[in-house]
């Protein structure tokens, strides 16, 4: 399987993966996706939001047990992050057969279309869709930077955007969902465990934080003379880093714009966006003040006027406790030891599910923590772990 | 002659000024200048370079005197650097006629192409191509953002490519050259005086510094384990500056790339460009060592690696001190009180020129010091003192 998979959308440069939304990489991806659904003898289909599903036993039965992640990548991002779960989700349909494991209840692996949301800039688009918290109004106005619609893109990959909507139905026929996932940091790594269940998804979001000053002659202005916004700029995404670190939460500045962005000019903008998480709100919001608080002291001294706008944030996903201990057990067989449980700073499918469906994560161990990265990488005996440990669970939830 | 040059390139939205070479900003400054040498009965010639002269008396005569600047600008420039020079030469021939004075000497009002480098990225493409400085083997290899090549441009704006190349025997032709300027800080605001004699031009130059990091997930990778360049970066950003200060010199972090840029991944990649200037050499460099220094500490800290390449280098120009002397002088008409003399950080015709004709250069009073910016300045006063004290030199220099 991941023979099969492995080259689909890797750039020969960088070695990392470029598999955007309904792109020809995507396509192929989800090719192979339903090539594995017919090998094994189970029921394909496309949703109405393109998000895929491989069913066995009867989908309108109701109660259903559902298992995925995606296909799709960030740029240039690694071979695990997302086909990891797709690919363990048929393994574990092959060993439950294996095991003679007979499902009583309609089993199901799925394919959610457009997670990264790399080529749209909005993540986890087709179970947004699918759970109506992306409205096909809004979904319409999303451009990739060619200016091409979602809509278009869509049409152009041969699947009907007039059809994509809010799929309630759809989710009153799924009793769990469970996503298996390469973990994104290093906490199972320090644990020494090869698979952990999540508790939950910090609250995240992203700020915008435009720096104004006067654009000037570099050569010319003297030092005193400045209203130089890359000072001030510069401070906050150390203060920035300070604050994170002495809340025990993150923060990051990861992209800039710079305008007029020459060599010889003092800036007239310098326009940052700080990314932070922490594992509550009220840490969150008091971690995102200070860094703003920090911005303005130091603005002030340069002469920069500070302006803050909070782009987007999402609030803490709690999963449902029930069958996250239940699944927590099921992969130790003894309730007295579960696995290790732990949250995750990362947006996921499920975080989005969790709202209508009782909803459970497995991640594997990830020996380096690096992700988003060509360099993401897991143990061979520890994906095979993953796998037993899905198992178990499917097993568990689905076949008793 | 200000109306009619007024409207030019200027941008609806910034009110700065987009006059980039062979556009048709360019080509509606060129026929303004054209029409004012016709206007005043003097010689008009475009020469190889497509730099434009307008003679009074036999061009070929020799040992002339020649007066201008440019008529280009920056991105969202202001409206005097270049434009300054230019209107205050046309208006000292008025100026001279008004006296009744008679040039002994021929003299002429010149239009250098292309002085900021604004579209090709290299800075006095005419006086360097017309200097030799530069060969027409790599303007050729110079392109604009749009990949049109400068030969292209020329050929688009009508002006012969085949004929660019070092023009000796006119610069032989040349006995002086004075160059007026809105000064670039606030030099002479300090001093009080509305013109003032350059002495030199800083030695000055660019210098890229690459930060590398890795690429990692901004909302799952904990801060200890990143390698985080924006980190180093900011670090490097403030050590810049208070190296600057501490050397009584300049330093500017104006361009910055970043990749991948997106907000919920930390970078692999910080790519910064410092440019700086100082008083003297030696200083220049010990401030930029001290700069890669402190660079490289911080970056052994974040376990980000650091790269500088010096992308160009300007040594320090030293006007000739005869004209120079005699030029302040002829400002004042006292020998023992000349015009106040200072050096500037920016870059100018007159500085290569200097190479191979005496030089001299005047500078205008800038209340702001603001300078490649629409809100660049001069008090109308301080322009027509600097028509006086051009007519003065002019006057001194080429009718007696």
């Amino acid at each position: 399987m991941w023979r099969d998979l492995r080259p689909v959308g890797r750039h020969p440069d960088s070695g990392g993966y470029r598999r955007y939304a309904w792109t020809g990489a995507d396509t192929d991806c989800r090719a192979w996706f339903r090539d594995q659904a017919t090998a094994r003898g189970m029921t394909y289909e496309c949703d109405r939001n393109g998000n895929q599903w491989a069913w066995l036993g009867d989908p309108a039965a109701g109660d259903a047990v559902v298992t995925g992640s995606h296909l799709d990548s960030v740029p240039d991002g690694g071979a695990f992050d997302g086909p990891l779960g797709v690919v363990s989700s048929f393994a574990a349909v092959d060993e439950l057969r294996a095991r003679g494991a007979a499902p009583t209840r309609p089993l199901a692996v799925v394919n959610f279309g457009d997670e990264e949301g790399a080529r749209f800039g909005l993540a986890c688009v087709g179970s947004r869709l699918t759970s109506g918290a992306l409205t096909p109004r809004d979904a319409g106005r999303l451009r990739d930077a060619d200016g091409v619609s979602l809509p278009q893109a869509m049409e152009r990959a041969g699947h009907d955007p007039q059809a994509i909507g809010a799929d309630p139905e759809r989710l009153a026929r799924i009793g769990a969902f469970v996503e298996l996932h390469v973990e994104q940091g290093r906490a199972l790594d320090l644990t020494g465990d090869p698979v952990g269940v999540a508790s939950a998804i910090w609250p995240h979001g992203r700020w915008r934080f435009d720096f104004h000053g006067e654009a000037n002659h570099a050569g010319t202005t003297r030092l005193e003379d400045r209203r130089d916004p890359m000072l001030t700029y510069a401070n906050t995404v150390l203060a920035a880093r300070k604050r994170a670190r002495l809340a025990g939460a993150l923060a990051t500045f990861g992209k800039v714009a710079v305008e007029p962005n020459g060599v010889n000019a003092i800036p007239s903008l310098v326009r940052g966006w700080l990314d932070s998480r922490a594992a509550d709100e009220a840490t969150l919001t008091a971690l995102v003040e200070a860094v703003e608080r920090a911005a303005r002291e130091r603005g002030d001294r340069d002469g920069v006027g500070v302006h803050v706008e909070r782009e987007s944030f999402t609030p803490v996903v709690e999963f449902q406790h029930a069958l996250r201990d239940r699944v927590a057990t099921l992969l130790t067989g003894d309730p007295d030891r579960p696995a290790p449980v732990l949250p995750t700073g990362a947006g996921h499918d499920a975080g989005i599910l969790s709202a209508a469906v009782p909803t459970a994560m497995l991640f594997v161990r990830n020996p380096t923590g690096v992700s988003h990265s060509p360099a993401e990488n897991a143990a061979e005996d520890d994906c095979l772990a993953g796998v037993g440990a899905l198992t178990d669970v499917l097993e568990g939830l689905a076949c008793r």
